[in-house]
């Protein structure tokens, strides 16, 4: 059993399952969500798109740049696999329960 | 939510998830089972034993030192805080699938 750090990152795992579950999202709706700064959540963006996990778009709306991020096909898989095998190792504590 | 580092850092929830489902393990068990080198264990037991949620148990079987870990009270209640949140998690992405 192997978790990817990449994933596991407790600030991250929540970027990954916020995107998933959500398709896209801005930086703002980010921050807001999770509640993290906007440095801190940069810096993990910037972890995700360097191994190819998150692709941005930026566009201008009212004259304002917007900019929204989602997971790529790699970022999905990747968080798929790490749920998983976090829903493995859960099953395994009722298995050996009974 | 949040993720307690001490659970969720991926060799230790893996020590957590193994003591948990089987009461306890010696030190070689452990090794054997995670496929995690002695230096590996020891230095995360030291800190679960910090945190207060790991007990040893030291004794002689032949005439050979045995080491045995168990999860605390503690150890149990933080580990299986952090399960739920893991589930949690898990949930919301399936929610939000439909």
């Amino acid at each position: 059993m192997e978790f990817d750090k990449l994933v596991h990152q407790p600030t991250r795992l929540r970027i990954f399952a916020h995107l998933y579950a959500n398709g896209e999202a801005s930086f703002t709706a980010l921050t807001e969500e999770l509640e993290i700064t906007e440095g801190n959540l940069a810096s993990h963006i910037e972890r995700m798109e360097d191994a190819d996990c998150v692709a941005v778009d930026k566009e201008f709306v009212d004259r304002k740049p917007r900019t929204t991020y989602r997971l790529t096909e790699r970022g999905e898989e990747l968080f798929e696999d790490h749920i998983d095998t976090l829903e493995a190792l859960i099953d395994g504590l009722e298995a050996d329960d009974s």
